[in-house]
């Protein structure tokens, strides 16, 4: 079907004049004695164009809300700086039909409304925003690392391992529910792998494998946390990129992080100012000029050590308690970021026993070489480290913690065989997409989104 | 650790005369009396750089393959329009020793030995090429739909239907073995998502979704198929290129298909010229001539019917038998891609009996509207169809297959609300990289291939 994209026609001036042919769904239509006004968006832009029916003394029926259009007529220059088309009825034709029961008439509906449907809630502003966002950031974070000499690499979902050691994992198996093997063996030994097979919940071991092959790389894919948590901040299943990086310490790990943080976010400001203007009116006030202050100042650095003494001396009544050792609560991230820097802050050198096993062991015995990301209004976006890469060092810190050596020998090779200083970080894909809109739900921020006890 | 990319340094003559300092792991040494010479390699480039040690007074200790070095030295014209660095002993630092049993010596290693050492074998030349170039294609394809107003969007990968109604699929669970659940039914309802749930085979049906929202969509991620197929071409987990567009028709999916090919092909020879000349010479002689007349012509077209007169007349002996209805197998495509048209060819219009409920009923009442490209050298590349976008018709077709219409209710719901023509392919995204790298085993284009019994 040859048509121009909405998004074409409305921005720019260069149809003016032209016969074209568009096709859309109807969002709203006014009809009036000789003229009707019919707005027609086809997904292409957050913008609908206007559709002036010029109905002479034809028989013009009046397109319901949802029906799907075609439709010819003439790019002429309308109101306030924008374009439309002029049309008769003969030049529209109806694709296809909506019932008067259609879910998404023009009024507002809520956002819990909308995760009812979640085939259909696209075709909402809101939506149609905050997936055109999801798929802007997408692309700037690839233009980053390739135009920085990153190899994308995909590394197994289907995994025999658990990175960190912890954290709660799916199985995946071709048996389920079976009574027909005689123990816990027997029922892998015959299952699809021959052995017991996970979901991954990250991919940073196999990205440390890769990075000591090809230098730089990045990862972008799902990764899955079987965890039994219904929070607005929490998916079994997120998308995940995790860059690494050889010949990195952990200063140059920061620099990385700040420096495609700012990009991505540059781009997302210069490609999506409709969007980012329609969240900041209807989800955040202010939000636009919060990205500009970002990416235009340096960001804060601060250690924890330094941190956790700025957090007991604030005079503020915490929820949780503060003592060295401690975790920090997204309270504690957001006093530093919102009260004290006033701006992002990475937070660096956290104490070895909060934090996993492969990070690099700083010489004062009690910290390692992790890096968090603190932002204003969020808290916490992107974790990384340096990773130990001594053998020795990090043999000890996995036996402490009575892992299993055996099931990863393959990465210890990695510290034998012209081991070197190397560091990333993860960063989770559908934090950075409600940072940028300002939505408070993850499970609006991403298709169809996996839960405990919901998979619609 | 400041350092500079090999790849900026052996790329450009910017360089020459500066101090500057990279990082890399040995390749190859050769020690004379006054000099030596060492081949670093830091990841970033198929090439080498070669490092000339005046060895003077110091005491030099030739470095052993693997090990990896830091090297500060001058960058200076070599032979052949090279560049290299003339460094000091006192320029190298070793940053990470290899033992003397390092897998990797020089010598050359057969592709089977690699796959039992797939952490390491990315620091051969054979898998730099493919990792770069399995990511310059992966670019070069968000690149062309992000250019064309597509939108990338995220299709669940657990999800709770099959989309083919085929296929074997994997399950995911946090239970696996267990005899504390008196039945199926009890199994499953306690189960993470209370209900029997799998990994996605496609994301056809949420791209459409998708796609009669945001109007031009596309997906890249993994995609899982539980076959108990040891093959060279197939893989449990693998990596899915799927877009899907509004308002589209056969002949619009066709073109866009072409479109995107030529796109990406193009781009693989712009960027990667050392990488295709190494498997030209190593792996498919001919490679890039092959690649260069694929994008110099239209693609040809056929349809089912006429390609089916072609095969019975062609005097060949199949193994399998040709009769209108059979499936073409790839001895068939190949002879129409390879022999009748000697080009790529699209082959369309196939009979309903061997396609998927989804695909629209052409007028005949036999056939629909899909379609297959196959390629020289390989065969089916991509499919794809027009979808379906009558209500009644892909009813009778779900009916006629016995399907369960409940699981479908967001599906049909499309066609309910405004439906419109639509379409898309599939790209099996390790299938291309075996297409442009010449590689024969599907194993070998991706970091860790899962398949049946295989999990390292």
């Amino acid at each position: 079907m040859k048509h121009i994209d909405v998004k074409e026609i409305i921005s720019s001036k260069e149809f003016i004049g032209q016969e074209i042919t568009i096709c859309g769904w109807v969002r709203t239509s006014r009809n009036s004695k000789s003229v009707a006004f019919v707005e027609v968006n086809d997904g292409t832009s957050l913008k609908n164009v206007q559709v002036v029916v010029e109905k002479g003394e034809s028989d013009y029926k009046e397109p319901r809300v949802g029906m799907a259009l075609k439709v010819t007529g003439t790019v002429v220059e309308g109101r306030n700086n924008t374009v439309e088309i002029n049309a008769v009825p003969e030049g529209i034709t109806v694709l296809g039909d909506a019932p008067t029961d259609y879910p998404l008439q023009k009024k507002g509906h809520t956002l819990e409304f909308l995760r009812t449907i979640p085939h259909l809630r696209g075709r909402t502003n809101t939506f149609n925003a905050v997936w055109r966002v999801r798929s802007v950031l997408a692309a700037a974070i690839h233009e980053y690392f390739q135009t920085h000499n990153y190899v994308y690499v995909n590394t197994p979902l289907i995994t025999g391992s658990d990175c960190e050691g912890a954290g709660e994992m799916f199985q995946v198996t071709t048996i389920g529910y079976s009574n027909d093997y005689k123990n816990e063996e027997d029922y892998y030994t015959n299952d699809f792998f021959g052995r017991k097979a996970g979901l991954s919940v990250s991919g940073q071991l196999e990205g440390e494998m890769a990075a000591t092959a090809m230098g730089k790389i990045y990862t972008f894919g799902p990764s899955f946390r079987a965890e039994n948590s219904n929070t607005p901040k929490h998916l079994a299943e997120f998308w995940h990129v995790e860059p690494e990086v050889a010949f990195a310490e952990l200063n140059d790990v920061i620099e990385i992080a700040e420096d495609m943080l700012k990009h991505v976010i540059r781009t997302l400001l210069d490609k999506c100012p409709d969007e980012v203007a329609f969240f900041d009116a209807h989800f955040e006030k202010g939000l636009r000029a919060r990205l500009e202050e970002l990416i235009s100042h340096d960001f804060g650095r601060v250690t924890y050590t330094e941190a956790i003494e700025l957090l007991k001396n604030s005079g503020e009544n915490f929820v949780y308690p503060v003592e060295w050792g401690c975790d920090l609560q997204t309270e504690h991230e957001r006093y530093l970021s919102e009260k004290v820097f006033k701006k992002a802050v990475f937070v660096t050198d956290y104490p070895k026993e909060i934090k996993s096993f492969y990070m690099k062991q700083n010489p004062d015995g009690k910290t390692v070489a992790a890096v968090d990301l603190l932002v204003p209004g969020v808290g916490e976006i992107i974790g990384g480290s340096e990773r130990e890469a001594d053998y020795d060092k990090l043999i000890a810190a996995m036996n402490e913690r009575n892992m299993n050596l055996d099931l990863y020998s393959d990465y210890l090779d990695l510290r034998k065989f012209g081991t070197v200083p190397h560091g990333g970080f993860g960063l989770g894909f559908e934090r950075l997409i409600m940072y940028t809109t300002g939505m408070a739900n993850i499970r609006d921020v991403i298709l169809f989104p996996r839960t405990v006890g919901s998979i619609r």
